[in-house]
């Protein structure tokens, strides 16, 4: 069944190999007006881009975005925006070897039981540069959302055990690893060259901080906000886990100490307010106007030159150490894929809560709730 | 935009309120043929069933389903099958008090800001009982993954900060906890009587193990197998985190210990086995023919006797005290909704699997690969 | 796979056989607030309820509909709204005889075929009856609409050949066959007596009208509003053919005559209009403004107590003769079908055209578009 | 919301404007296995390309297709396929005067009104080489159809009144108009000579036979066969009517004259024949095992060099004279699209259909139904 498009009203549909000739992306339902250009798109790219230190995979590209179609003049049409980035330095060899086995760790063996054969080179569909579209798309996601005043931020909150001590947004880009912490990133430092010494990796967690969000987003009872921000961050290859708020911490805590008491608003008429926010930003599958914390687990990098035991494809045992060029840990190229699957579930989310009341539908087509028999609510 | 329906070739459509007529589901795209009683059905929802025991709310509610449709001589006639549940006891002054406030950690907040209003007796549409639709389907898919080989067991790993240190299954049923060790369920009891006492409600941790899947079910990239997992684990209410194998663990460990080696599988041409099984049974999105472990962490009950601090729909400071009949803790009728989603989700991908390779598309029509000239793979 | 829910944001989940328990409708998105009572859905299914004439089914059928749920308070509530109608008067035992034999004209081959074998009541699945739960459905969406200004009229346009050739939709309540000419239905009266005493059954055409659609409706390329009309009245069991406008005579024409001159709006920055219609209201899929009308053939009858040959399930040669009670022609009571499909197609559209434009998006949520940079348009 | 993507499990998602860099197709949920180059897209593309006879636009492109994902060693890999083609011969200066105005019989109006404004050139979007796309996706879909005994074959039966006398499939290639009766085509000629003298335009009908299909296909009551291909005929830009079958004609016939008797089969447990095909190969929304009739009524092009009335973009009356490079008439160049969107609703129905029965589920997946204790029922 098809399993590359995401979304309902706001679709992205993700195509590509690791070394085919190119990969790309379909943006669907973008709305029409949004000032767009390719620079913006790459922006977003470059900070997944591989090669960007020396803790990421030395494959050379430069991953340089062309926008195909849905914008006119310097804006978005309303029409489906292709975007395409053609791969460049591949170096397949690399690859030949571990085409007759299953990679530990990898979707190898699953492919070929699924498919009956697989494209070996890189991981083929499987590879993290299938994301390259998803992040292309997410450029596009989080400027909607910034001009909604809904703002995303995704950072590498723990890598390889060490967590960040402080919080400040504005220091990730001031290192590697995209923590908001320079001490817990420094001693980050230090682990890494300790794996890449022993040719093994490492995981981490990574989390992302939604602010401005409105009230009341998400649609009862399956499409629920945290239900489909798990779904999008699950779909990302290495994450293992998805927590919402205090997450699993919820299971050891009592009801009195877990629930938020709600306070009154700044201003008369305006959003509540909470003592607390355990719930990150979520209850019952809404939006409940507090910032939103989700967070997720990234397994290591399957891909090692260390040696393993595996199985060749007609089940012979056998030991392997993956040459090619991989990342010692993909959490820093990871989260900006977290911050795009999170916009883009959330401008989903947002549209479709649009026909959640008949006064505001009424108004949105130019009429009055009264003149057509429908009460006031809010 | 419509959000109950779940599933994209085995649907399920949930409807009702806690306090309304009857509750209800529509299950669609259910194969024919399979022989199906209400009694089937029926032992399923008094899993979840209300008043099973002093730790679940006093509510007193038989929950008798009927099949109104899609069966005919005790069979599934491959059309849609409707289920109801009639509402008997309900008392809804209970809830005319708060009607007026936001209960803390629930959606109260959230249903008025986004429908301008809500039905507010026990939940309305958010209430537990919505879960009766998911149980009723779930008995019809868990029976549709036995006749494939396939079984879901789930059960309370943890409840209270209280760990089962062993594992029995058929202990489940012995306790009135779910869990998989009585030791661990004596203990439960001696924690939830305190929190009883005071007035307050604990939480917990739901595991679901499934065997005999087949290898390669999932579709890549968007539409993994334990992306849809976890989206119809966080899909019930009080669910705030999930995880798949080892989980949020693998941030701290090295790729040379999470990967799990590959083993010769048992007979020529099985499924091939696996030294560890951190995976948790899924690569890359795909079951990889071990064991699947998935995991949901459950927030305490937070409708709780306790006094607590919130505001009124109009901002006011008030303190509560919820009455109504509440669980304690909801731990032990959530594992057979998580037992129930998971066995949703597991047909909807077997069934969306079943294109995946062309030559056995053909063969499932009655042509032979080679006449199409459709090359084997496997 | 399922194929019983309809839409995409404001969508219906249909249920039940001709002959089973009961027969009812899931209708889901449904904006909350909007005043429902059960006789306004009643009014809509007593235009489809058998016996109204003595040129439909003797079946004697109340068809009372129930609101199980989405309505508090005498409002919609944006949760699904369940209603049921139970089956009274079934008399089976008329159906046993064609249980054995496929009925000419019917999907009974297709049934047994698709699915193994089948509900044999009274078609079971593929009655007429099915149709219940649509007409339910489209009272709430001819509701919604009449909120947003949109007016839907179906009406019976020809039968047995005999077109109507005065339109005054006001008469279509004035004779049994709703047609807008009382002279056409005069004559339709004497000839479906003749087709009744020869024990056979007649077709017809019949035609929807819908006035104060907003422009720009539909959703290019493959969600037009066309496509989606002509798939809801396809989706009625004995349609064979949909137009839209001129419909087929476009075949004849040439483009200066086919094409419809626009004229200036009659007030400035009103929407245009146009010298003609032969587009009937749409063009490239889009609503244009003008009245939009559609218009589907309907077969005759298949069940006739006319003698006819066929095979049983076994292949073996038989003459069949189908007693039951059956409407001599189906047009008049498929009117109100027709009326409710586009009526549930147009809100389904009209919801999901509400992302079309950026500014309006920001407009919706609060936001001023310069705020944003989002340039105007219209 | 997003539109550009058809299908559920065998999906297509086009993208692209007329005079955007490029056009294309993303192909998702298509069986792994298929020997598949870019010269069999190409052949079909080759039929729908402009500038094959003087009666089409004088447009020059070579319509050359790229394959960018999804095979690997020319085999499908079960993944996206993405296929491109690039624009060349684009005189956007020749659209540059209609940019202020709205053109009869085109989208202009329903687009500027929808999204605020419009890529103006040569139709954007809304333009024919929109359906290079589908085309390309169709090349696929027929070949899958080929591989399951299926065979699709789309024709002209009438242009500007002149209908085929005579029915030679093999013909159509040897005539520019694709018309199964050469005589007819030569009539046509002339007349299509009178209408570009004419400066205008005609229209036509297309249509479509499908042989081989196995009986049971359609999922009731919404995903009828003939729902979605008449869906997906009206998604084609120019359609105006869709019949199944005798179409209209069944409003002025009596059932028993309209109802196909059954004949036995000719083989023991073969499919069942029908001593006429009133029906067109569909029963109830089911294919019967007879050959499939689909009709198309295509509207005349209404881009026409004649002088036409319309307004401006602010409503002020103009008279345009479209220049451009436009066919007299899209009839020949449709019939491929026609072809390609039948196919590849086959294809979808085809795959949606496997899960109906649970006896052939269980086989599917190498389970013997006895075992599971699902009875056989075929």
């Amino acid at each position: 069944m098809s399993g590359s498009t995401y979304g309902k009203l706001f679709t992205i549909t993700t195509w590509g190999e690791s070394h085919g000739k190119a990969l790309g992306v379909v943006v669907d339902g973008c709305p029409a007006g949004i000032p767009l250009s390719e620079e913006e798109i790459q922006s977003f790219l470059n900070r997944r881009k591989p090669g960007q230190s020396r803790y990421t995979t030395k494959r050379n590209e430069d991953d340089m975005v062309e926008i195909l179609s849905g914008v006119f003049e310097g804006r978005t049409t309303g029409t489906p925006i292709s975007m395409t980035v053609f791969n460049k330095d591949q170096h397949s060899k690399d690859y030949s070897e571990i085409a007759s086995c299953y990679r530990p760790g990898h979707a190898d063996y699953g492919f070929d039981a699924k498919y009956g054969f697989r494209d070996y080179r890189g991981g083929g569909r499987s590879s993290g540069r299938e994301t390259i579209g998803r992040v292309a798309a997410g450029a596009i996601a989080v400027k909607i959302l910034k001009s909604l005043g809904v703002q995303v931020h995704a950072y590498a909150e723990e890598i390889g055990g060490i967590r960040c001590e402080t919080f400040n947004l504005s220091l990730c880009m001031e290192n590697p690893f995209y923590m908001p912490d320079l001490a817990a990133a420094a001693k980050v430092q230090t682990a890494v060259e300790k794996q890449m010494a022993r040719q093994d990796s490492m995981g981490g967690i990574i989390a992302c901080q939604v602010t401005g969000m409105p009230v009341g987003i998400g649609e009862p009872v399956f499409e629920k906000l945290d239900a489909n921000l798990s779904k999008a961050l699950f779909s990302i290859g290495a994450v293992k886990g998805v927590e919402i708020g205090d997450g699993f911490s919820v299971a050891k805590t009592s009801g009195s100490e877990n629930n938020d008491p709600f306070l009154p608003p700044d201003l008369e008429g305006g959003p509540l307010k909470k003592a607390s926010n355990h719930a990150g930003g979520i209850l019952g599958g809404l939006s409940d106007g507090s910032d939103i914390f989700i967070r997720a687990a990234v397994k290591p990098t399957p891909s090692i030159a260390k040696e393993q035991q595996t199985v060749t494809k007609t089940g012979r045992p056998v030991a392997i150490s993956i040459r090619g060029r991989h990342d010692p840990l993909i959490v820093p190229r990871a989260v900006v894929v977290v911050e795009a699957m999170t916009a883009i579930t959330l401008v989903d989310m947002l549209f479709a809560g649009m026909t959640a009341n008949m006064a505001d539908v009424c108004r949105f087509f130019g009429r009055s709730p009264e003149d057509s028999n429908i009460p006031e609510n809010h």
